[in-house]
């Protein structure tokens, strides 16, 4: 059987689950593929320290050109992580005439365009699967196996982190910050969890996934960022009793005017396919105009899911190797992908929304905030205020806004928080139906 | 841009769909697949009849001639369904070298083995991604999307007919016949609904599922099969109170022992992905060692769903066939698929069971059905007699099993309906955890 030589670059958590998942499943993985595939170096820092039982020690090596300038590997495995020296050992690997396979979502998200005009220039491949929602084969899915559908939205929970928390605080009660440190403890979150957390991670993931379902050019800096340290228990309890849970999503959008990208914790209905997807899980649902509403569910980081997505590429890239490069799937999934698009406006985005607002307990307090919402043509759907014990007479007011457009909404938050009867940062959530 | 003529057979709800979803998004498609699908013949019964407006009516004949002969055609659609004369057009088309999508899963369940051979040995495409859960890519995904992972079991629900009467039965309290009469009235049940409510349609597509993950031979005389026409109301009850709902399910295992394919109604915690999975629609549940749990959820039928199958394997065929055959992804995902493989026996096959007897309110009932299942080495979960106002005394008594072998179960549900005070068909639904 023909063996596929492969250079590894990086060998943490991910790179020794490729290495040791093809070394579980080789027989498989060849019945399937036909090849045999051999890791045949392993780019690490330090070239003496034990890795993995998968894999020799001999294969190792600090030195890029050992890769770089071995004619037989044919495929190079990005899995380093960071912009650089990744991006580097990326274009040096697709100017040597090699396919690459990386997960590298924050390089493809923010400097892909570089890589990809370079291996569209020297036709080789590009796969990125690992890339967004780990083991979910999500790429494939959008590139090939939806290719005869206008896709109109994608609402997303691919950062695990986030919903983990989230999760926690729907079913345990606990608050933010407890929740957060025994996410740290149990290493569902990072020590520096801002990437996660603040939704820079979830922006990279929708980046490539408007790109593919859409064939727009890659557009991170258009992607509108909310992240969820706003959300508190208050705001979790509230939901429950409106019916809601809340989730971390990325949606992203296409309309007749224009395309739209954001991160933002959102309400969903109970019976939402995404109301149930709990803890580190992750979940993207699809609507487009052939198949209609699908859902793809799984594990979104780790190092055994986001190897099966890696192994997935490789496998790819060997069956295609020999293609007429116009007949391959188009690296971002469609020809041609430079053509200029619009966005849409934030007069243009609507969502219904829930506001909390909190207020001095006072004869006149909800006239003063009903007002500023007529004065920004926003309806409401229903508003909630209870009696509360809280001791400083602050109570909060809570409104599930009709549609309003994302400009209308951030000028009422405005016009709200000026007035003097509000005692706090109007919290925002939109609702995703 | 290189035009690609498409011969289809059959014009009925699939196959004007498929035509009209190609106009629709001709130019999307086209930019992703880099060429433009027209469809030059579409075989029917009667050629003068109006069908669709997406196509001309000078592209009908009743003559597959017309269609096998046309050298220009590089691809056959089958969307007729029925074994002939479906599979000897099929067969025909492969003969003179064409490439053919089907969504016909009757037929290649049952006779898939001749068409794959003579695929095999004409060297052209065989793809059926329509033919198992309508519109999700499933088929892609197992063949593809997962090819790094020794998959485990696959349980999914993919008869939307039964998923819908079982969901109507859950949220309306509605009894089978009632409910099966509004679907058969709203064009989700056949009017001879016996294919669905029986398993046969899901034992065709587990079958093809089970072929695909596994690398075994088509095996549908193995699959073990029942319907759901024995779940009444007072079940659904009953699971609803015990924290389960009742979903038709179609189950393929690949364990030490061997394999397993089953059709069955079964009790899901409400928590578990598939419990969520309402109405028509389909979801496939699937545990493998390198990727974990995922879960893929759509439409699992009707005209535009299908049809975004049927024209994904369009355009797949379109970008390999100018492929080295041996690299194409092969045509029942694994390279050879001949080497004969042990199915698991009734004793290997295990689940936790849900039993209701109904018996006659009498002193030792309860000890006379405890003693049966002692004697069949089968332990008790959790057992529940309620005190009911059923006039004729007969009561139900409904037991929770542990995990015990099918054939265990088999001996005890002949023993107690020999027990004197059992006075109705033991009703036995599986636990899926």
């Amino acid at each position: 059987m023909q063996k596929i030589a492969i250079g590894l670059l990086g060998c943490g958590t991910v790179g020794s689950a490729v290495a040791e998942l093809i070394n579980e499943n080789q027989q498989e993985i060849s019945r399937r593929a036909g090849k045999e595939l051999i890791i045949k170096k392993v780019l690490v820092s330090d070239a003496t320290k034990k890795r993995t039982s998968a894999l020799p020690q001999s294969v190792f090596t600090t030195e890029i050109n050992d890769i770089l300038d071995d004619p037989e590997i044919s495929i190079v495995v990005e899995v380093m992580g960071g912009i650089e020296p990744a991006k580097q050992y990326i274009l040096q690997a697709i100017a040597r005439g090699k396919h690459v396979v990386t997960a590298n979502k924050a390089l493809l998200a923010e400097q892909g365009k570089d890589i990809i005009q370079q291996a569209q220039k020297m036709a080789t491949m590009l796969m990125f699967e690992a890339a967004v929602a780990g083991g979910i084969p999500i790429v494939k899915v959008l590139k090939e196996g939806l290719v005869a559908n206008h896709i109109k939205q994608i609402s997303a929970i691919v950062n695990g982190t986030s919903n983990y928390i989230l999760t926690d605080m729907y079913y345990q009660q606990n608050d933010f910050t407890t929740v957060l440190k025994a996410a740290q403890a149990a290493g569902y979150a990072e020590l520096d969890p801002t990437f996660d957390l603040e939704g820079i991670d979830a922006a990279h993931k929708i980046t490539l996934l408007a790109t593919i379902a859409f064939g727009i050019p890659l557009s991170f800096d258009k992607v509108d960022i909310s992240g969820i340290r706003v959300i508190t228990q208050l705001d979790i309890q509230y939901a429950k009793e409106l019916g809601y849970i809340i989730k971390p999503l990325a949606v992203t959008q296409c309309k007749d005017t224009g395309y739209a990208l954001s991160i933002f914790p959102a309400l969903l209905l109970k019976d939402h396919p995404l109301a149930r997807v709990d803890g580190v899980m992750n979940a993207l649902f699809v609507s487009a105009d052939g198949v209609g509403d699908t859902m793809y569910y799984g594990a979104g980081a780790g190092g055994r899911p986001t190897a099966s997505a890696v192994i997935a590429d490789i496998v790819d890239v060997v069956r295609t190797m020999t293609t007429d490069p116009e007949q391959r799937v188009p690296h971002l999934a469609y020809q041609d992908i430079s053509q200029p698009v619009t966005f849409m406006s934030k007069d243009e985005i609507k969502y219904a929304n829930y506001l909390r607002v909190m207020v001095d307990d006072k004869v006149g307090v909800l006239a003063s905030i009903t007002q500023a919402l007529a004065n920004n043509n926003i309806s409401i759907e229903a508003i909630i205020q209870k009696e509360t014990n809280m001791d400083n007479n602050i109570v909060p007011i809570v409104i599930l806004t009709k549609q309003a457009s994302e400009t209308n909404v951030d000028n009422v938050i405005t016009e709200l928080s000026q007035l003097p009867c509000v005692k706090e940062d109007v919290i925002r959530i939109r609702l995703i139906g």
